[in-house]
Parts: C-alpha cells; sequence; structure tokens
C-alpha cells in the first residue's frame, strides 16, 4: 500500500479551478494516488454534480459524492435557495456577495479531512484563492492555515490543506492547467452562474472565467467545444 | 434588540453536559438571550433529539433541530452505523472509542457558528470536556481554541466558543448543575448509549453518569424519576 503521504484527496466541485486542481494532484503524486470528493449540497444546479462526475471519469479517478442537506436548512442564501436571486450585487450589511454561505469552505474541508481520515489520505487539496474573489473570508490563507491547524488537533493526524491556486490570478490559473495538461478536461467543467450549457457569457462567473483565458491567450474549450 | 454580543446558542445534545450548559447560559445572559440548537446526524437512538426538545421547553427557551446527512454517508463509526456494536473498547489502530466520528464537534460547532451568524449571536456554548473523557481530540481545549480562531477568520466575526465544563470532573459538573438550579432538568435528559429509559446503568455512559452523581452526593432525578 502507497504511503498515505502520498495519497491526495482532492475537492473537486466541477469547476475550472477545482479542476486545475485535479490536475497538479495528479502531477504531484501520481493518478493512482488521487481521489476526489464532490459535495451536493443542493445547490442551484444539478449540473455541478455531473461535470465533477464526468471531470473524474475523463481524468481517470474516482469521484465520491457526499450529501450536505444542513446548509439548505441553514437558509438564506442563494446559491440553494430558489426564492432568492442571483446577483453579483453585495450584501449592503455584511459587504459580502449574496451567494455566500457562512463557513461553506470549512465544511466542506472538515469533511473532506474526515473522509480522507477513512481513506487513509493525508493531503487534501482544495482550488480556493484569494485573487480574483472579494469577500469570502474562509478562502483566504490564514483561514486555511487556522482550520489545517484545527484538524490536525481535532483529528489528531498530520493533514495538509494543499491551496496550489491561492496566490494565482485567474490568467495563471489557466497556464497552470495547461501546464499540467488539464485544458481537454476544460471542456466538461462547469461555471456559469445561471447554470446554462453552453454557459451564458453574461454572469460574474463566466465574465470571470472568459478574462482569465483572454489573458492567457487560450481559447477556453468549453467554449470552443460548445 | 439585544446586543449581539449578549445572546447565546447553546449546542444542545439532550444529555446532561449540554443540558448543564444551558442553565449556565442562562445564568450568565438570561433566558429571553438564550436559544439552543440541536443536530439530527443519523444517531442511533432519536430518543436524544426528543430530550434536547423536552430539555428547552422545560427550561423555556427554543430549540432548533438542524438535520445533518453526511456523517451517516461518511460511515463507519458505532454512533450511526446499527451494523457496528457499541463498545468501550478503544480502536486498536487509532487508540480511540470506537464511538469517534473524526472530527464531529468540529462539524457541528462550524454548523452552531454560521446558524449563530444567521441569528446574530456571537457567543457559542458547548458541553465538550476534557476531564473524565479519554481519546476525543476535538474535545479538547486546544482544539477549541483553534477552531475559534478559524470561525472568527473564515466568517469574519467575533465568535466566542464557550466551554464551561472544560476542565470539571463528572462531580464538578454536577454541583455545577446544582448550583444553576439545573437539576430537575436532569430529569428529561438521555444519558444511556443503548437508548434505555430508564437507562440501563450497564453502559459506560451510565456508569460515568452514576460515578458523578454518586461522588457529588446527589440522586440522580433521572433515575429517581424512573
Amino acid at each position: 500500500m502507497q504511503d498515505e503521504k502520498q495519497k491526495a484527496l482532492v475537492v473537486l466541485s466541477g469547476g475550472q479551478d477545482s479542476t486545475t486542481c485535479l490536475y497538479w494532484a495528479i502531477d504531484r503524486y501520481g493518478l493512482a494516488a488521487v481521489d476526489t470528493v464532490t459535495f451536493d449540497y443542493g445547490q442551484r444546479h444539478h449540473i455541478e454534480l455531473d461535470c465533477a462526475a464526468k471531470v473524474a471519469e475523463f481524468a481517470g479517478v474516482s469521484n465520491t459524492c457526499l450529501p450536505i442537506d444542513t446548509l439548505a436548512a441553514l437558509g438564506g442564501d442563494s446559491l440553494t435557495d430558489p426564492e432568492i436571486g442571483v446577483s453579483s450585487e453585495m450584501d449592503a450589511d455584511t459587504g459580502l456577495p449574496n451567494t455566500f454561505v457562512p463557513g461553506r469552505n470549512l465544511i466542506f474541508l472538515t469533511y473532506a479531512a474526515a473522509f480522507a481520515y477513512r481513506l487513509g489520505i493525508r493531503n487534501l487539496v482544495t482550488g480556493v484563492a484569494q485573487t480574483d474573489y472579494s469577500g469570502y473570508p474562509d478562502c483566504r490563507e490564514e483561514t486555511i492555515v487556522a482550520l489545517q491547524e484545527t484538524l490536525r488537533l481535532g483529528m489528531e493526524c498530520d493533514v495538509t490543506i494543499h491551496t496550489p491556486l491561492m496566490h494565482l490570478s485567474k490568467k495563471e490559473t489557466v497556464e497552470l492547467a495547461r501546464d499540467l495538461g488539464g485544458l481537454p478536461a476544460m471542456a466538461y467543467t462547469h461555471t456559469c452562474y445561471n447554470g446554462e450549457r453552453p454557459p451564458c457569457g453574461q454572469c460574474p462567473a463566466c465574465e470571470l472565467r472568459a478574462k482569465g483565458f483572454a489573458e492567457a491567450g487560450i481559447a477556453d474549450p468549453l467554449v470552443t467545444s460548445a
């Protein structure tokens, strides 16, 4: 059995960033040493889960989908509540986008750590990034560092959270995906906030993705294949 | 509206410790400033949820039950998996009781913090304790301190996790409940690992509870009322 320190679990959302992380993990640990986990938390668009499964299949790694019913029960965010419209507007009270679920990434990573614990895996890989994101405090490096310490203490294991995209711009993330051979898989990813395929091209998520590919001078396989 | 720093959310399991914490919070913040949250995570005995609701009703505070389906999906522990027997034996690999769910308290407290965030509450109260417990690394003070820092960074709010029982023995916890007027509520609590009511008196949880009451020289209202 491979040393558990040499195996990795990638939190795969089915989007561009986590797919890039998957190829980063495959490059670092080898295809046979990488697993992926996806969370079904009642997101607005089920297509994200389908994309995660397709990306994993295309890459040749396993994908486990874990249910999370608690976030929807907590309510009050536009990603899980169909009564709240999607908007790029900031909430006047919190200064955060109205797609924000307090501590959502803390939950995802804690579950990923528990799952990895069961599998004997000690490396977690997540696509959170400080750059190009505004206002998600659970994506910042200092939060991830604090969470890693909490997980190490709370699970008594030497888990490491890898964040290869933390300080990359969208342009640099596209270039990283290219360098790791991850571009073809981008055709199976999902980014559009409106759940459209081909993507709407109008929402903030589509615009941010398009900007990254444009600045890198690379055609987006998702758009060109559509 | 009351200052959010003067409101508290108690994580109420329906057991002796969290009920003591409820009375600690009522004593400190006042009855009107205290809410409780209980997690339905697929525990072996539904009676725990009923007890939490009864304790809250008896005390005169609200109780919200949030579902958590993820822990059962992660599987492999005797609290949620009926195929695994309950035992006080330690797992030979981990040195932990086989009732251990990796990071379970991290999950509970992160959800409690997210719920408190929605309610505008900044004080969380939990009955975790280092004393009388062996091997649950997510109950230790250093883990709770690290988690508090993680939640503050990840949710950008000044949440405080109060652990009034952290360094108390079971005897001292019983005495604290008495001093706070919390003894009558103990008749509605649940402790027995075997889910029996009246309690079996034989399982490790029943034995630990009985020892605490005996050492404090106080009759357990749960046993005397049975």
